[in-house]
């Protein structure tokens, strides 16, 4: 009988062609969003569904599975033993589920839907994307019958995102969250009037200075120069090519410099996530954060509990101030109130830490409802008006504030957005439980000193990968599971005692 | 009896996975060079070894060998289906000759052998490098048996760089180059005193301004900026990732700018090369330059016969002039003579026109003694000083200026260098050529208008990629062979008449 830690041993070994063909696509897929250039898309593609293809076929080799399969079965497998397992049988489990031809199918839908998305947006016509949308939840409501589910069909898609993930979750997460959050911020626009743009919203950066502050901000919280990089794109994103080559993109454009900062803040706690993975699980399966929502709770970390803080905007003013000279005319209490504007926007990448979730709301109601057959892309639109005047009490005066904002849904992705929210919510439980263990952590964030915090953040979350599955994880970093009132009672504390 | 059509197209379908792992591994080279962090090196060896091995086991599956073994037996094979069948055998017929375990030592040894070379260079000590060489030569002589040869052991591995090159071939070369070569450059030795270093080899440039400087002479000389790109590493390359999407670099070391401007127009010529090639080649074996020599005419007739030319540097001197405002004090004739100093250097990639291939010569002299046994690592470093001597009149004085100044011999490049005279060769030859055809080309030159330049180019040679073999590609371009003594007369007419 061969060996327990042989069998791991082998699987690791064969795991190292899909890890390498993973590093490879990681790789492709920053160098589209940076330094591509533009007319390379065709060869480009034809690489990356090539490799994508073959790592599907690698990962379903029957010697590859039947040797997870001997693996599941040994007793005794050791927590990061029996991460791998869980984590290779997930995946082999969904890519077996799963046909090719409905993979082609929607990645050619979804390939269109996003070039529809686009004009229909730049157009501010909804049926120029309606017909493609109407296919995708047609195709996601067959991936959610391929992969299976016990009593929603969302349930499947949401457990791609975030392993064992359910509606009964997401819905319970959210009975508990939107009465608390409703009452912050109806006490918050009741004892304030709605306040207009903030001055700085419409002040303009020179780029390269921004790009200097941004470059301080990352290395004040102690950014590995070495590991990982900062680069411009469209969109701001994180990838982890490695465990040390991890990539992060913000964006300059020209006003509003939170937005750049911020983002940028963003990024660093999702791409510390990565960096902060255990050294011996280089190259294995469990090399990388476990799931969306526990990445969303590291971002969200450092963009709202560090860099939205009254402490670091203070201490970090002087270097705001010293790339953007214009800050001169603002004190840093008003930098503070630039980057906590609480106001109904209807934008959701607009929205301050009160309103957001109220976004996420939204969409996951309509997501729900179209997956199960109950909406239909027809009635979507002025649906999602009613619901979102509901929750903020302004309705969109078009569509492109409305239901074409997000381009989530043209790529396939449906029951993603809860991430968000999970993420946002776990967030401030993680701060309260740092607190706890480290009581003086204000001083720290007061005096820029970030090493602490990372090294909690390590210990607790990072260096174990995807060794736990999410829940398990939260539960061994904090003690308990999501608690939606913590989030309430943060924002209660910050936004109405002042 | 499945047609010749249906194979061939199978062959190509089956050919596009290996392609992709091919694009993968371009990528994460010319990352590797440019952007990856430092510590990113171990996960990137794993992932780029990893996808070698794939690649080599896609291309020996029995299927696909079959496949094109098939093809090569059906007659009335076109020009581009007989192209695709010659590039894919050759690539599996060395794949099936090197075992797999050899390919690995040779990996192994250059990788350390590579740190060494550095180390030894740093240290002027040639006994730290040593040993290495001489494992080395052992490597490079075994895979030259493995591989198999007529006549001489350095066949095997000239053919590896050079199609159907042949130590006959080099041996007649440099037999009809180097009593011309000896001429001219006794002539100008005796005619002009030695000069010493040009001023301008000294004069401090802003990396800022000689970046805009080489943007300015691509965008001139025709670059396709949406295809490709100009980036910085500390040796300068070109990779073709795609026929839409080559890259060269190119680095700036703040002084003696023509090093950067004349790197940078050598570059741009390979990357016209790959970037000609016929657009419906795209993702098939013959999508790509056809060999080392054929891609060096291509790289030396952009930095010699148009960035050397006395038409282009008083043409493009008022550009230089704009970014590099210390050529105020220098008259176009005064850079001309900078570009075109003839001195008898110790540094090959210092050399001038004249002297350069004197270089090559003691190069390919040694690996053929070295390879066939007659010249042992330790009596190397004094037979390459007494050889350069006879060549140059000057001697090393230190290693670093000798033995061991080129990376080549440390990376198992043996065989390599003849290449480079070649192109040089082939370069005059093809200038002469487009002379006859386009009997104004100087005027054009002159009016840095190179449309009918890069079309003749594109025509001629780019776009057949690896279509023809080296030797029939020429003699399809040129209606005639490698003939030294053409480039002894653009010598003579350029050095001996001023």
């Amino acid at each position: 009988m061969v060996s327990r830690k042989k069998i791991i041993r082998e699987i690791i070994r064969e795991y190292r062609t899909i890890w390498s063909l993973g590093v490879s696509g990681s790789l492709m897929g920053w160098d589209q969003e940076t330094y591509m250039p533009p007319k390379a898309v065709k060869e480009r593609s034809i690489a990356g569904s090539s490799i994508a293809v073959l790592s599907h076929q690698l990962l379903l080799k029957p010697d590859f599975v039947q040797l997870v399969e001997r693996a599941s079965r040994k007793r005794n497998l050791n927590d990061v033993e029996k991460g791998i397992v869980r984590v290779l049988k997930r995946s082999i489990d969904q890519a077996k589920k799963i046909p090719p031809e409905h993979i082609a199918e929607v990645s050619k839908t979804t390939t269109l839907a996003l070039e529809f998305w686009k004009k229909a947006k730049a157009q501010d016509n909804y049926d120029i994307f309606k017909p493609y949308l109407g296919k995708i939840v047609e195709l996601m409501r067959k991936t959610s019958e391929y992969l299976g589910y016990e009593i929603h069909p969302l349930d499947a898609l949401l457990d791609l995102y975030e392993e064992g993930l359910t509606t009964k979750d997401v819905d319970g997460m959210f009975a508990k969250l939107e009465p608390g959050l409703k009452k912050v911020y109806d006490k918050i626009m009741s004892e304030h009037p709605v306040p207009d743009k903030h001055p700085l919203e419409d002040v303009h950066y020179k780029a390269e200075s921004m790009k200097r502050l941004n470059e301080k901000a990352l290395t004040i919280l102690g950014y590995p120069w070495d590991r990982a990089r900062l680069d411009i794109s469209a969109h701001p994103f994180t990838i982890g090519i490695g465990i040390n080559d991890v990539r992060i993109t913000t964006r300059y454009e020209g006003f509003d410099f939170k937005r750049s900062l911020l983002s940028t803040i963003h990024e660093f706690g999702h791409a510390l996530y990565e960096l902060g993975v255990d050294q011996k699980f280089m190259a294995t399966p469990v090399a990388g954060g476990v799931s969306l929502g526990v990445h969303e709770s590291q971002s969200r970390f450092w963009e709202n509990q560090i860099g939205r803080s009254k402490e670091f905007v203070e201490s970090f003013y002087p270097y705001m101030k010293r790339y953007l000279v214009f800050l001169r005319d603002h004190s840093p209490e008003d930098v503070y109130l630039y980057f906590n504007t609480v106001r109904p926007s209807l934008i959701r990448t607009e929205a301050d830490e009160v309103t957001y979730n109220f976004h996420i709301m939204l969409r996951y109601k309509l997501e729900k409802m179209m997956i199960e057959g109950s909406l239909s892309v027809d009635e979507l639109p002025h649906v999602w008006n009613e619901e979102i005047e509901r929750l903020l009490g302004v309705a969109p005066k078009n569509y492109s504030e409305g239901v074409l904002q997000d381009i989530h849904w043209s790529m396939g992705s449906i029951g993603y957005f809860p991430t968000y929210s999970i993420g946002t919510l776990l967030s401030a439980q993680i701060m309260r439980k740092i607190r706890e263990e480290i009581p003086d952590v204000d001083e720290d964030i007061r005096k820029l000193k970030f090493r602490r915090i990372r090294k909690w953040l390590r210990e607790k979350i990072h260096r174990h990968g995807s060794v736990y599955p999410p829940k398990e994880l939260v539960r061994r970093a904090l003690g308990m599971d999501l608690e939606p009132e913590i989030y309430v009672s943060y924002l209660e504390q910050k936004y109405l005692s002042r």
